[in-house]
C-alpha cells in the first residue's frame, strides 16, 4: 500500500539535478504525482518540489541513500510523509477574525494539521463562539515589564508541544528580537497592509490618511527585522474616498483572513521555499 | 436644443446645499441627468457633481446667478459645457506605451479631448509608428545645465496653447519644484509602483528585490513633494518568484496604461475633486 | 437627539424630483448625510437613496406628508429608521461555510440585524461549532412527498417571526414556484457559479469539464424562474488546469461567502433597488 | 555557442517519464533552464514543458534519438528552437483595438513573432494610424454568396506564407465549419464574453440585459463547434447598473486585448498543450 511523500530541495544550479533526483525515486519505484522546478538565474540557485507515491516500507532506505545524493549537490532538503499532519500553534489577540477563519477551515478539512494550541493574551472566554472545545488553550497575558517572562513561557510551549509552525493570527504583539530570531523560518505573520507600504502600527489609518485607492494584506515569515521578513502571499482590494478608517478595517479583515489562509495552506503543502530574504512559492 | 453641462463643487457641509443647487437648476429648467454627493464627516466638507441638460441660451444667466449662491455657501466650483473638449498636453519619453495607449483611445473616441501637443525629450521619429499625423509635436531635449531653460519653454507652450491638463505619460523627468508648484492640480503623473511603496526611481527592481507578490501603478496629481501628490487611481496585478525585473516591467506596462487612462477619463469627465491632499473620485 | 433614517425611492424620471425630496427633508430640518441617484436612460426611471439625520419626534409627520409628495411623482418608496435592525432568517444545509461566515460577521457587528432563526434540513448538532447559542434553530427536514408540508411550516415561521429577509445560505433545496413567488424580493440566494454560466446543479463539475480559467459565484433575488432572479453581486477567481472539481469547490467556498456577505450588507443598508429583473446597487 | 530550445510533450502517465526525458537531455549535455509538469489524474495523462540550452550542433542528433524515446512512451511532442520566431497571421475587422494592441506589443518586442500578414474584410486605409508599414496587408472582403471563395483565398494565404498560427483579433466573421476544422489547434479567437455565458452575437447587450455585475472575455482555440473550443485564457472586470451597453463595450475592449495578448504570449512561448477539449497552460 503506497504512501504519498513530498520532497523539497534547493541547491546551486548545475546540469543533472532533476535527472539524479527522478532517477533516485525511480530506483525505489517511486511514482511522481506532481513536480515543480525553478531556476533563479540571478543567484544561480535551483529549487524543486516533488510529490511521489511509494510503498511505505521503502521510505527509510530511500531517505538514507538520498542523503548521500543531496550532499553531492549541496542540497538543503526536506522529505515528508503527507499523511503525518504538521503541528501548528495559533497565536491570537482581541481581533479574532483570522483565528476564527483558520479554525473553521481546519474543522472542515481544508487545512490538514494538528493544532498544538491556541495562545492568547486574552482569556478563553474571549473566543466562546469559536468552538474551541478539544483544543488546548493557553492564556499568556503580556504585562508591563514581564514580556521576557511571557515569551519564555511561550517558547517552552512551542518546544514542549513539538510545534513546527507558529501562526501570528493578528497577535498584535511584537516579538522580541531574540524570539523572532529563534523562530525564523517557522513563524508566519499576517500584516494588515500591502508591504512595504504602511509598515508599523495602524496601517489602515495611515492608508486612509494617504488616500490610497486599494488596501492590502501581507503574509510573511517573521524575522528579527520587523515587517521585513520574506513575503509569502499578498492581496489587495479596491476602496474609495467614501471609506472611513473603520471601513478599511472591515474590508481589511476579509483580505487578511484570505491571505493568511492561503499562506498557511501553501506551508502545509510544502510549497514555500526560502530564497534568501524572498520566497519561492510553488503555487500550483 | 439643450446642451449638457457638468457642475462640480465643494464647500463646508451644512443643511440645504443639495436643495439650493437643485432649486437653482430647476429655476432655469435644467434637467439633472446624473448626480453624486459625498460628505466627508472627518473634515465636514461636502462634495457634489451634477450633470444636467439646459437650453444653451440659458447657461450664462444660470452661471451668473449661481455665483451668488456659491458665495453664500463658500463653494469652490466649476461649471462646464460638456461639448467643449478639454485641452490636454501629453509629455512622453523613450517608453511610449502610455502615450500610444492614450493616443489610440483618443482616436477611437474613448477620451474626448483636444490634444494641444505631444512634448518629448526624444525626437519625433521615436514615435513614427504611433500615427502622430496632425498632432503638434515638440522636441524639448533636457540637457545638462539647461533644465531651467527647457522648463521655461515647456511652460510657455502650456500657456500659449491654453492647455488645461498636462499628462506625464511616463515622462521620466522630475519636474522642478517651481514647475510642479505652478502646475499643481492640473498635471497628472503615472508612477510605476503602488504608492506609497517603492517611491523614487527603478520601482520594479525594488519590488523584485523585496519579493512582493503583486505589483502596481499609481496615477496622481503632481505636487512639489515628489511621489506624494493626491492619488487618483491605482491598480495591482499578481506576480511570482518566476518574474524577473524585466517581467515586472512588461507586466507593469499594462497596469500603467490602464491606470493612467482611467485617471484621464475621470478627469475629462469632471469626476475628480480635490479634498486636501486626497481626492474624491465620483467613479460612477 | 437626532436619529438616522434611510429613504429609498424610484419613480418615472422628470425634472424636480431631487429638489422636491431635499426640500421636504429640509422643511423638517433633516440633514442629508449621504445620497445617491441614478437615472436609467433606457427605461426613463429614476432611483434615489438618501440617509439623513432628524430629531426623532419629527419622523411621523415627515413620513405622512412625504406620502403625498410620493404619490404625486408615482414613487415606490421606503423610509426606515437605521437604529431598528432588520429581521433576517438564515436557511442552511450540510455545507455551512456561508452560514458560519454570516454568523461570525453578525457577531462582531459587521452585519447589523436580528436573526429570527436558523432553519435547516439537518439537525442542530450539525452546526455544533458555529456557536448557535441564543439563536432560535428549526430543524425542518425535507422528506420525499412532504415538501409542500415542509414549505408550509417554513412560511409559517417566516411570517410568525416577522422575518423581512430570507437568506438561502447554500440551502441546497429548490423552493417551489409557489414559495419562490411568495418570497419574491425578500429572499436572497447564493448560487455557486458566475451566472448565467453553469445554471443548475453541480456547477463546479460543469466548470471543470468546460475548462474555464475563472470560477465565480452570484447572489441574487429568488424568483419563480430558477437561477434567473435579479443579480445583486458577483465575483470571480482564477483557477487553472491543476484544479480538480474538489479544488474548485474549495476555492468557490471563499467566493460564495464573500459574495453573499456583500449582498446581505447591501440589503441591510438599503442599497439595493429593483429595476425590473435587474438591480440598482448603490455600492458606495 | 548554445541555443535555447523548448520541448513540450504529453503521453499516458507512467513511472520514469521525467527521468527518461532529463536523461536524454543530459546525454547531449543539454542544461534545463525551466520545466513544468502536470499529471491529469482524471485522464491519467502526463504533460511536460522543458526549456533547455544546448550547443547548436547537437540538436539534430538529439531530436532524432528523442523520436525513438517518444515512440516508446506514446508521446505527442514538439521540439522548437526558441530563436526561430513563429509565423503568425492576424485577422481583423472594423474594431481594431486587439489588432492595434498586438501590433504595438510586437513592435516593442513583447511578442516575438513574424507577422505573415494582416487580413481584413476592410481596406488598408481603415488602419492608417496603426503603423502597418512593412507588414503585408490583404483586403479580403466577405460578400454575399462568396464566402466560400473568400475562405479559399484566406486558406491559400495561410498555407503559402507558412503561417503557424491564425489570430482572430475581433475578426467578426464566423469561419465555415470546413475552415474551422482545417485550422483546429492553430487558430485562436477572442470572444467578447466570459464563456460559457453569453455565446453568440452581441454579448455585451445580452450581459446588460441580464444585469450581470462583471463582464469578461475569453481566448480560445477555434473548433467547428462555435464558441465551444478549448479555453486558453479568461478575465473579468466589475461593472455596475450605471454602465450602458456602450460602456460595457468600452470596458470590454480593455479585457479583450489583455486576454488575447496573454493567450498569444502563452502560445508563442509554447505554454499551451491540448488536453482533449480543454487546455493545460503552463502559465509560469
Amino acid at each position: 500500500m503506497p504512501s504519498h511523500y513530498v520532497l523539497t530541495l534547493s541547491c546551486p544550479d548545475r546540469p543533472g539535478i532533476v535527472n539524479a533526483v527522478t532517477g533516485h525515486l525511480l530506483r525505489f519505484e517511486g511514482n511522481i504525482l506532481d513536480a515543480q522546478q525553478y531556476n533563479d538565474l540571478e543567484t544561480d540557485r535551483f529549487f524543486m518540489r516533488t510529490v511521489f507515491a511509494l510503498e511505505s516500507g521503502a521510505i527509510d532506505a530511500l531517505r538514507d541513500t538520498f542523503a548521500t545524493l543531496a550532499d553531492g549537490f549541496g542540497m538543503r532538503w526536506s522529505l515528508r510523509d503527507r499523511d503525518v499532519p504538521r503541528r501548528v500553534m495559533l497565536l491570537a489577540s482581541k481581533f479574532d477574525h483570522c483565528l476564527a477563519d483558520v479554525l473553521y477551515r481546519w474543522r472542515i478539512g481544508e487545512l490538514p494539521m494538528d493544532i498544538t494550541g491556541v495562545v492568547s493574551n486574552h482569556p478563553r472566554e474571549t473566543y466562546q463562539y469559536l468552538g474551541l472545545d478539544g483544543i488546548p488553550f493557553h492564556y499568556l497575558p503580556v504585562t508591563k515589564g514581564r514580556k521576557q517572562e511571557q515569551e519564555a513561557q511561550l517558547l517552552a510551549l512551542i518546544e514542549s508541544t513539538g510545534t513546527e509552525l507558529v501562526v501570528l493570527a493578528r497577535y498584535m504583539q511584537v516579538l522580541s528580537e531574540s524570539l523572532a530570531t529563534r523562530l525564523a523560518g517557522r513563524c508566519i505573520n499576517i500584516h494588515h497592509s500591502f508591504l512595504p507600504g504602511f509598515k508599523g502600527a495602524r496601517p489602515y489609518h495611515a492608508a486612509h490618511a494617504r488616500g490610497v485607492k486599494l488596501i492590502g494584506a501581507t503574509a510573511h515569515f517573521i524575522t528579527a527585522d520587523l515587517d521585513e521578513g520574506p513575503i509569502i502571499e499578498q492581496d489587495t482590494q479596491r476602496v474609495s474616498h467614501h471609506d472611513t478608517p473603520q471601513d478599511l478595517i472591515r474590508i481589511g479583515r476579509d483580505i487578511e483572513r484570505r491571505v493568511l489562509a492561503q499562506a498557511l495552506r501553501y506551508w502545509l503543502d510544502d510549497r514555500i521555499l526560502l530564497n534568501g530574504h524572498r520566497t519561492v512559492v510553488f503555487a500550483v
